[in-house]
């Protein structure tokens, strides 16, 4: 006899099985003694009655037990056939039990959607915070979700490719988490903001289509739904315009929403495309809400937001909107070099960007561009951005260095996988569509992280604590 | 006109086609100019003559140039024929070419296999380094290969889970990369060595088939082939025995090598199986190399490696073969809770465990085991390696407080990706299958890292440099 799922029973009445599981719903009749066994794949009725031999020991079971049952399927009676469940129509009648675990009280419920829990105490005890369907269901839909991707850019011709955590510092973007060597005392490694260098490189080394759902760390202020870490989907491709990549993203979640969520519609394909202008003009927002009616939860309103300014002014500073490696633009489209160094010198406010956004019910779910692949120009904006050469040469140098090898002409995006399932799961925060999520603040309650460590790792190290004056 | 790849040129004579990608193989012959085009299909030979208008503007092309080529496909005479060359029957004569970015000369050729060009200078042009054939075809085979593994998984029933990058130190293993925590100050994040503890509490979550293609972290001492992050096909199963997870794996290699890898033979299938005891008697040696011939490239020998000691003695001191969260098992194969308790106390040495390994061609290519959970059993194990109960449970205790919740009996193993695809594509090692690699010492040759970060980084996370005494 082999072990099989509890789904599989409703096609297998009158034959012998053996099934595992948790224990729910146990309902002691007397002389039957009735409880559902929940495995992955659903939960079917079991029932033994005071003639057999386990009846005493299947006393001491409890919810949550972890059992292994043998029995035979049967047909129910059609008036106690339970219409709610794939496995409804049968029940197993156990020949032997054995309890392989026994649970103490559990901390709460979880046969419930869990939403009125405190989420301190769900994310403390995550790993029985897991158990319910809900969240099952959204690890096994981001499961699903990230094998169709993964397999639709194979089949355009993409690689994947595994690009370092331990990464350096850079003086773009947030701020990094940074690691001690112990090999090089005084120097770290940082964790990645994004693989940006790294795939651009691999447009260097002619890679032409790159992909990677990548790992991303950034040490933020604690700030909404925001997590330390973070998984996006990053891809770059050579040889394209910005329609080429809106297309491709465009048929990708097109494709990968019909097959795993035919439920829901969306609104209007081929995405819309404003331009930043126009998205603030009319929506007063550069992630608009395009939705008919935002109460449903099965609508989809995509949007690309396209032709964004280069620059903005952020606390009376120039920054980029997007990042320096955005390629910018002359507001009149030409592409005449000179004019372009012209206003990056006299008027880099007055540039647009190759920078594109895809936005989703209101959220900015991604964002990319058609890089800058002129080392002079990259240099220039850095320097707009208050980045001394020197120090730009030293940070990127390596990718300057590389664009004067012959670099082909490249873009990407990255879409925020996290954000795109908690919408399409219909889910309040990205902490429920990830399997073990830090708090607003950082802290894995679950395993006590951060924590502190021993002298002797710091000695190893060669750092110490700072103390902080009072 | 669309542009097409290279390769598709073969089938295309008398069509008008776009072409990018590098130039190769410059043949100047007075009136007629001929090149290789190389993009990720492969190469096609372009060729122009004096009459075109483009004719003045090739000859600035270099070897390595960027460009784009418009043309027609046609037929090479047959004593011209390149029988080599998929597209060798075919060359695309130019009607105009742009070139979209221009190479100073590069530090070493990418046309070679590279072996004989000084490794530390291929680290640091990595981007160059990864323009070889070699390098690319590695790079693809990885993919297809993970690719490959994902797909089989999931129609086991598996699904993939991501777990998280900044995670706690643990005192078990190796040494952990540390993380400061800014806003902790004094406390520390640690980068996971594996995703033990996760895959274990996500049985606990009644998940039954997990994996990942994780990330794994080990701040080891320099020591041969070895790499501070590397890749690891990572599994966890429940309601399973040993030879269910052997049989699946062994199913698994079988079928991605017979798909990717068709000219390789295994020696062996199933996968013979030896006890410890029996490798080490016969062979010498735990991970034996089974092959008939070792200087045969296609020959691969797969064996598992079973029925381990659970403590061997390292420095005078007890250690697990494997690691703590493994079974130990009665040498007289009983399963007596008291005797095993029994044995523990008294003669650990006596054990075995529920420990496998998976060997191909004399190296270990991944480990596995069934795990304890009985939390007294676990608590015994970490007091046997040294280990006091009050760290035990402040470094473990959500691992056992987990156990007590009911756990369904799981076990699970670990292949190490890198060091596969350094076999099976004939590489010396496993720098030759990572897209960008760190030197033995755990140097980013090409980034510069790990590198000096800025004093506001470190006061930013409460931290300073020990000054080393002299």
């Amino acid at each position: 006899m082999k072990k099989i799922f509890n789904l599989e029973t409703k096609n297998l009445v009158g034959r012998e099985v053996v099934l595992f599981g948790f224990v729910n719903s146990i309902r002691d009749h007397g002389k039957l003694f009735f409880f559902d066994l929940k495995d992955r794949s659903g939960i079917v009725q079991c029932v033994i009655s005071q003639e057999n031999n386990y009846f005493g020991s299947v006393k001491e079971i409890k919810n949550q037990s972890v059992v292994m049952v043998k029995g035979q399927v049967q047909q129910r009676p059609p008036h106690l056939a339970n219409p709610h469940l794939p496995t409804g129509k049968v029940e197993v009648v156990i020949n032997e039990i054995q309890i392989l675990s026994q649970p103490k009280t559990l901390p709460f419920e979880v046969d419930s959607d869990g939403y009125e829990i405190d989420e301190a105490l769900r994310l403390k005890y995550r790993y029985l915070d897991l158990r319910r369907a809900r969240l099952q269901n959204n690890l096994r839909k981001r499961h699903e979700f990230l094998l169709f991707i993964r397999n639709f850019l194979d089949a355009h011709g993409f690689i994947e490719i595994e690009t370092p955590i331990l990464t350096k510092s850079t003086p773009e973007g947030a701020r990094d988490y940074l690691v001690p060597s112990r090999i090089y005392p005084g120097k770290f490694y940082a964790l990645p903001q994004s693989p940006q260098q790294y795939k651009q490189l691999l447009m260097v080394a002619g890679l032409e289509r790159y992909f990677q759902i990548a790992r991303c760390f950034r040490d933020e202020d604690p700030r909404g739904d925001r997590q330390p870490e973070f998984t996006q989907l990053d891809m770059e491709m050579s040889y394209v315009n910005r329609d080429d990549i809106l297309s491709l993203v465009e048929k990708m979640f097109v494709e990968v929403i019909n097959q795993l969520y035919p439920q829901k519609r969306i609104k209007t394909y081929p995405f819309p495309r404003l331009t930043y202008e126009e998205a603030i003009s009319i929506y007063g927002s550069d992630k608009p809400d395009l939705r008919n009616d935002p109460n449903d939860p099965n609508e989809l309103a995509f949007a690309f937001i396209v032709d964004f300014p280069m620059f903005e002014v952020v606390n009376d500073k120039l920054e980029t909107m997007h990042h320096p490696f955005t390629q910018p633009r002359l507001p009149d489209g030409k592409s005449d070099r000179d004019a372009l160094f012209n206003a990056l010198e006299k008027s880099p406010e007055s540039l647009l960007s190759e920078q594109y956004d895809l936005v989703l019910n209101g959220y900015e779910i991604g964002g990319g561009s058609i890089r800058t692949t002129d080392p002079e120009i990259l240099i220039k904006v850095f320097e707009i951005l208050g980045h001394e050469r020197g120090e730009v040469e030293e940070k990127f140098g390596h990718l300057l260095e590389a664009f004067s090898y012959g670099v082909p002409p490249h873009g990407g995006i990255a879409p925020g996988i996290d954000r795109i399932l908690m919408i399409l799961n219909n889910e309040p925060n990205i902490r429920e569509v990830i399997a073990f999520p830090k708090t607003g603040e950082g802290r894995d309650l679950m395993m006590n992280s951060p924590s502190e460590i021993e002298k002797k790792q710091l000695d190893e190290l060669s750092i110490q604590i700072r103390q902080v004056e009072n």
